[in-house]
């Protein structure tokens, strides 16, 4: 089939030239030069200028044209086609100005928001967020929804999903979490957090980290672990993936569990098809999905008490005395403590969805005008205390901590609970095919839970929806009650509850 | 001027290309994980066609025929033309399906080379040269020439230079150095080499390769020093610019000279001016002068008397006293010592020429057809005997030894002696334009060294041919008897001739 022939072939071209940003970016956060900064960004606008022209080339056009419901597709090249298709719409739809004035607004308000965050000055950046909500709801005008412009935001990220959606998923999630929080608040037991905060040399922390990274199944001659300021994932194709961590002496525990994390990402992108590689079937479904690959190895292998029947006896080893005073069950409490606290990204497994559930609340508010930017703060802090106990002193501490509206990036936070929301559902289909699975994780075999997440999502590529895998996977939809019931599970014998 | 303005925006594209194929080469001899390869090898093949597309498109001959001699160019803007339209020329001169050609017969060419040099094989790589060299010779008929058609592709490294042109410079210079070689090896005095294989930590060898070349001028906020298998120097751009070495403990002096080398390279990428940035106002002019200046740090600097009285010192301290019994006169002696070898990559100053002459002169041969290749092996032993006193007991040590010419790399070799060459005669007008030269290195102070380049070189990008340069910088063509001259003054003392 010609047209598709040469349709695919461009999709691919485009996919290539995707990678390079990749790998400029992963450059960008661990080895360039300070000064390399500018030409650094030269490099990656002319590279989204290359990829935008192509993706809404006239040709694009008429080929999607051609394909889009054309017999004679098999299954998977049906898929692609839809998959670029979706985003050729997408694109399309946004003009070009509109997009151009969100690039600049964007980048002055990343500016002011530092400055802002640094100066606890939300004043000084409530211009610019009201003015990037007004420009993210033209954005969602132009794109069209049904019932809700947030909609039309949240589908850039987790394609197919709504707030309504979203909204039933987080109903038992919340209700649930709000009272076993406040249980565990209440609790006489309490983990001793202090043991995870014995020193480690980073030395050390990456040589346990790599080892876990490896035993999980991360192939080191396809990727590498890295140090940045801010970690992450970069897979730019299943043979090349590139993590990073960062360590600090004083919290072995943010590098060993930041490893675990990094690892599902990059587990996804080397598990996606090579023989698909460059095309939508070999691309991760969502962010969300994404997440749900990380906070399976962080949270639900990586927190358990199998997992660390095995490790605990090779940390303290390499602790070489200073842990071995230290037993399996206070660890295990430790390292899942639940504390109320002001900041997301050091929010426990069970809070850290209340502080999402908070922010898409807000999001959804802002985007349809029932909240105004400068009630943002107080809107906050009043959710802050009926949530989670405690209330910011600063802005710095609340409304402002989070680099992502400054970016644009409405719609984008939901993705996170989505995640844990996912990983639950799937774990606990995955427990049911493996039924010895803790004794596998306690013995540091993994290749029965790598092969059944290769098998049943990472070999899926873009071809399902997330909600559409998770019912293929699980046998019914997503449903925030899995997640509900493994907090729970976990956590209720941990307090006595 | 509107054409030369959307002219010189599609340069700039297209340079902004090439330097993403800089930094995934860098990467991918640094820190790329080794499954990684066939993808990387995928973003830069896409890359390499889309800078052809561009730079041979209808649009861009256009450009260039509307321009080429225009009036109203500003002198910098008919650099640029002049530049973009001779790369222009050269590629559309020669047929896509010969570039193809040569592409898949390197290809093969580079495994056989490998397999040939390991198994001391020649004939196992003599078809392919063969081959090579036929497709070669085809290049330089299309290109054309006026008297050789070595011309052509010494033009493609050498732009504007000839072979009778480099058969003149290379003439004083070899006559002189056979002549000096013979009596160095006569001579009862040489020097203690050992002293230079005292171990060093690779730690150490990094700290004090490092601090030199900050010395030196290079900015390491605007670059990086990494370690690969072969050492090199890639700059994308004045303000990222990226070196490698590799270090041996046995063997310190092989990373500390690679590091002042690689520094001259990356002073010089670092030099250019970044207002012209992606234009050839802001490219260095060619192998030779880019050469020059890494000789000029690695030897006419870094191999001087001058230049160890400030760093001998320091360099024994990091020996922590292994080194304190050698004097500044036996340590200078031992890094300038002059013996004939077998190997180019190995060769001392005064004999790397000869090294490069008689691969200049067997190009030269092959391409003329006066010489077979499977004649080639004895033509270089011959030669080898005559100029160097030495003759390789294997080909795997001669004619095998280079990766050049598997490459397709014909015309490539002389640019080492260029750079030679001029280094010697730039740096006579220096020592002229800066009488206490001398007493500046051995202060440690560079200032005045690099500021001198910089306006003489760096900052004049391919505003002029590498002998337009020469002349207008030392006031005279370029001449071999300056380098002829600064060997004889460093060596004949030395060796008490």
């Amino acid at each position: 089939m010609t047209t598709y022939s040469a349709f695919i072939a461009r999709v691919k071209e485009v996919a290539i030239l995707g990678s390079m940003g990749g790998a400029l970016r992963w450059d960008r956060e661990t080895y360039m030069p300070r000064k390399g900064a500018a030409h650094r960004g030269e490099q990656l606008a002319a590279l989204s200028g290359m990829i935008h022209e192509a993706m809404t080339s006239l040709q694009m056009g008429e080929w999607i044209d051609a394909l889009r419901g054309a017999d004679g597709l098999s299954p998977d090249e049906a898929v692609n086609v839809r998959e670029v298709a979706r985003e050729y719409d997408r694109q399309k739809k946004i003009p070009t100005a509109l997009v151009q004035e969100l690039s600049r607004v964007t980048s002055r308000a990343h500016e002011a928001w530092l400055h802002a965050r640094k100066n606890d000055d939300f004043p000084g950046f409530a211009p610019h967020l009201e003015r990037i909500v007004a420009l993210k709801i033209a954005v969602a005008e132009h794109i069209g929804y049904a019932d809700d412009p947030y909609d039309a935001l949240l589908d850039g990220f987790e394609p197919g999903l709504t707030a309504d959606a979203v909204r039933e998923m987080f109903a038992p999630l919340q209700s649930q979490t709000v009272e076993l929080l406040h249980a565990i608040v209440g609790s006489t037991v309490q983990p001793d957090e202090s043991l995870l905060r014995r020193p480690l040399s980073p030395k050390k922390q990456r040589e346990f980290a790599v080892q876990v990274a490896a035993d999980f199944g991360f192939d080191f001659d396809a990727g590498r672990l890295d140090i940045s300021a801010h970690p992450f994932c970069a897979g730019s194709h299943p043979s090349d993936v590139r993590m990073t961590t960062r360590y600090n002496e004083q919290e072995p525990m943010s590098a060993l569990f930041g490893v675990f994390h990094e690892t599902g990402h990059g587990l996804y992108e080397q598990g996606l098809d090579p023989d698909h590689a460059y095309t939508p079937c070999a691309e991760a479904v969502s962010l969300g999905v994404h997440e749900s690959q990380s906070r399976m190895w962080e949270n639900i292998i990586g927190r358990s008490r199998a997992f660390w029947i095995g490790y605990l006896p090779k940390l303290k080893s390499l602790y070489g005395g200073a842990l071995d005073d230290v037993s399996l069950d206070a660890f295990h409490f430790a390292i899942n403590g639940v504390k109320p606290s002001l900041i997301r990204v050091e929010a426990d497994e069970l809070t850290y969805n209340l502080h999402i559930l908070l922010r898409f609340e807000l999001e959804v508010e802002l985007l349809n005008r029932r909240l105004a930017v400068t009630d943002l703060p107080e809107a906050w802090n009043d959710r802050m205390r009926r949530y989670l106990t405690v209330e910011p002193p600063t802005d710095a501490d609340g409304v402002l901590q989070d680099i992502h509206w400054s970016g644009g990036a409405l719609g984008y936070f939901p993705t996170y609970t989505l995640g844990n929301l996912f990983a639950a559902q799937f774990a606990a289909k995955m427990r049911s095919d493996l039924p010895d699975m803790d004794a596998q994780i306690a013995a540091g075999r993994f290749g029965d839970v790598l092969d059944w997440l290769r098998r049943n999502i990472h070999r899926q590529g873009m071809r399902y929806t997330s909600a559409e895998l998770v019912e293929r996977v699980a046998g019914e939809p997503p449903n925030g009650d899995y997640l509900a019931v493994y907090l729970r599970d976990k956590l209720a014998p941990l307090y006595r509850l």
